[in-house]
């Protein structure tokens, strides 16, 4: 073979291997927001065709061929092509470890899974769910085997959301949270009622929290060309075939606009991420988000440190006014500042506070790390989650909808994926910092400018896509290691200010 | 091999091919309803990727082997068998003769053609949609040569929507049709204020006809869980994998809620045919209906012969009252009966009246006729669109946009389908009064019971698929040959009654 024909033949491989993930990956979107109730089998069945055909044309014979030829070629390829090689290279030699029929299988199990904890959440009923749930982790744990017999399983995973993380470094990270939050989380507690927030709860008409979602889009800077919204059950990203294509989603509640309103900027900032990769990244593997953390570092970004932040909610607030004429009455924006920041141990992690929301991470991980384990069945997770909730959040979990039912994570197979939740939260604090040292953020946000700070979160995370392992473009940003106190000091400066403490 | 192998390799080909077209058909569908605008290219690269996947699937040399060697089986195949392996070697040996560099070329320009026709619609632009429209026109008559070199390539096209249907076919019934209905219009028109439609037009919220197409889809007797509803430019029906997950689409205009009720009882007819097929038909090539013919005989006996007929009109008329008490205020049930039957030459062809209906469609089939045999050039076809319509109807079209871009199926490559819409309307009156000799159908409608009604039809025609040709299938549930002089009998009494002639 010749480079540069090999070098066509990368390309190709990459823009069949999106062709595939676009077509799954949109049956999963229309599976939870158009398709008809009774057709998950028959999604099931669509997917593990097409998944043994992805497969095939990923782990191939002429495929390993190409990509150990031109692995033997590096020096001569670019940067792009040598990541790309080496993307495609590790995700063969772990695929080669799984089974085709036990891959496949997985496939259908995920499907039928999303299916019914659908209803297991809708009618309160973790027995439905849990024979699915028992056979997720049990998979997982196979896979992980698989690839990694030395490693511990959960480790496995940990690593495959976070390239390098570990639960060593886990249990540091969140001991770390631990030891400055619930000190802080116990004095606010002092100061239960020192902030209102009813003006959030009211009657808001799905259709005009549907005008906001619209303007709150516009406001972030997405591109509604290439980025669409809709409604499911619980709001998430997702992109089809490269980063031109990109949904976000959101959930109405009719009593509780606050609800929707942070699920749009938090999956507008996934979109950001996901749609700013650079043009020539699309329809390859170096298209879209490089890791979950660095992906959460963005949606928490949006979601809390400008969505939570003083002069956003000032600059949006008229924008509240006139779509809740009625409902903002003797409103102010500094009323709804404190109220969207209101601490309060809760029950549903993606409305909790900025505060309370690393103890619900903490929770899903302690529970994970026991199953991966082996030293809790799925069976008693229920059991298991209520009695955490209880210990570390001081709330009594009423039933699985509002408990262990809540997300979905573990219906799409997410295990090991909770984790990178609070520490992209971590890394968005850093991020921030970084950026007020050349952009003048609070201005940008009270005047409703989010350029330059798109612009700067394009230029040095979004560009890149998956070019840099998490970790190098973390630092590169930073120009600095990753340091957690940063998300402590931030959270402890705006807290004591909000409650006076 | 084995025959018993083989009859599993048979089963396997198929499932493996309902894959790539549920795949495909969803990105056609998220492209009319969810997709975001700038995504037709992205659309264009995946299905570029699939097609050609699907096309060596269904061509490649084992295949080919496989079916081959069922076909020297034949005697030991069953009945559906036969048909399978009958239905998929014509398919082959037709796209054998078609480049495959060319079949995906097609497959992209339909994507894009699409797009640009929505584009051109929305803004009168028939220029933007011209080459698009010409290449498919063009692309049509080559593949015709490519697969059937001794026919007229639009007898080729007509034939494949329409098994056995050639334009003599189509001259002698368009000119019986012409010669009943002609003259029965002309006395329609010497009475054109005899009947008051203007109960149809005010104001309908979208909200509330999308209530109501909740309750005609359920008085249809369509299986929800199957069966789901959004909105498009077009109105249309696809499935998706199987007849287990099918899709209908309205539009709804504000001012005319007739306007969507007639599209969702024509689609919801398509989608009972198609969610009518015997369950072990699905996820073979049987599953569905088998002709456009017999399809378009199914969706017009609802909208018409059943939707606009007095006794459905007064058993929804309440509904009517409920969803649009104010509109509704001082109307009757018999002036609902009157008005959507009310004849009046118009620019559209789906809201045309069931007496004008036909020569919408006579003037694309003398338009198609000529473009397929060279004597009208795409450029000239807005020219000849409108003189047309002003020959046969008496109207002059004021834009394309009302004109020649009407339609959808030219820009998805259609060409051939339009006569099947006036076959169609002609075999439901027969079968009517076919299954008018065991039940009695006036008082189900009455009575809104339409179990009786569609038990009839998934007897005689759903259960059956793809089963038997259409000639076959439609002369078993008739007992009879087809004979066209049904339709225009039905036409001539009903409107001689509501005119008063």
């Amino acid at each position: 073979m010749q480079l540069h024909e090999a070098r066509e033949q990368l390309m190709k491989l990459q823009a069949k291997m999106s062709a595939f993930s676009h077509a799954m990956g949109l049956i999963y979107y229309d599976g939870s927001t158009a398709a008809p109730k009774g057709t998950a089998q028959n999604r099931g069945r669509t997917l593990s065709v097409l998944s043994e055909e992805h497969y095939k044309l990923s782990t191939g014979e002429e495929t390993v061929a190409l990509l150990e030829y031109l692995d033997s070629e590096k020096e001569n390829l670019t940067e792009k092509e040598q990541r790309m090689v080496y993307l495609l290279l590790r995700s063969i030699r772990q695929m080669q470890k799984i089974p085709m029929d036990e891959y496949v299988a997985y496939e259908e199990l995920l499907v039928e899974a999303d299916d019914q904890w659908h209803t297991a959440k809708e009618t309160n009923d973790f027995p439905l769910f849990e024979p699915y749930l028992e056979k997720i982790f049990e998979t997982n744990i196979r896979f992980a085997k698989y690839c990694a017999p030395d490693m511990h399983p959960y480790d496995y995973w940990l690593n495959e959301y976070e390239d390098g993380l570990t639960m060593s470094q886990c249990d540091v990270f969140f001991a770390t949270l631990r030891s400055r939050l619930v000190p802080l989380i116990q004095k606010i507690r002092q100061k239960q009622n020192y902030i209102d927030d009813t003006c959030l709860f009211g009657n808001f008409p799905e259709h005009k929290q549907a005008e906001f979602s619209d303007k709150l889009m516009e406001v972030l800077g997405l591109d509604r060309d290439h980025v669409t919204i809709s409604t499911t059950e619980h709001p998430f990203t997702t992109s089809l075939g490269s980063h031109f294509d990109t949904r976000i989603t959101t959930h109405y509640i009719p009593n509780n606009f606050a609800s929707s309103m942070y699920s749009v900027i938090h999956e507008g900032g996934h979109a950001l991420y996901d749609t700013g990769s650079a043009d020539d990244l699309a329809y390859t593997v170096l298209d879209g988000g490089v890791s979950m953390g660095i992906h959460e570092s963005q949606s928490r970004f949006y979601e809390n440190l400008l969505g939570r932040s003083r002069p956003f909610i000032w600059h949006i607030f008229p924008i509240m006014q006139s779509l809740f004429p009625l409902q903002m009455q003797g409103v102010g924006a500094e009323d709804i500042y404190r109220a969207v920041n209101r601490v309060q141990p809760s029950l549903i992690r993606v409305d909790a506070d900025e505060v309370t929301y690393c103890l619900h991470v903490m929770i899903r991980y302690e529970l994970e790390k026991k199953v991966m384990s082996g030293k809790l069945s799925v069976h008693d997770l229920p059991k298991e989650w209520n009695r955490l909730y209880k210990e570390y959040l001081g709330v009594t979990v009423p039933d699985d909808t509002r408990g262990v039912l809540q997300d979905s994570h573990w219906s799409g197979g997410a295990i090991g994926y909770f984790p990178s939740y609070a520490l992209g939260s971590a890394y968005g604090v850093q991020l921030l910092n970084k950026m007020k040292e050349t952009v003048d953020v609070d201005t940008c946000l009270k005047e409703g400018k989010m350029e330059p700070i798109n612009r700067w979160n394009r230029e040095h995370i979004w560009q890149y896509g998956s070019l840099y392992p998490p970790k190098k473009l973390l630092e590169m940003a930073l120009d600095a290691p990753f340091d957690p106190s940063c998300y402590t000091d931030y959270l402890e400066k705006k807290y004591k200010d909000l409650y006076g403490l």
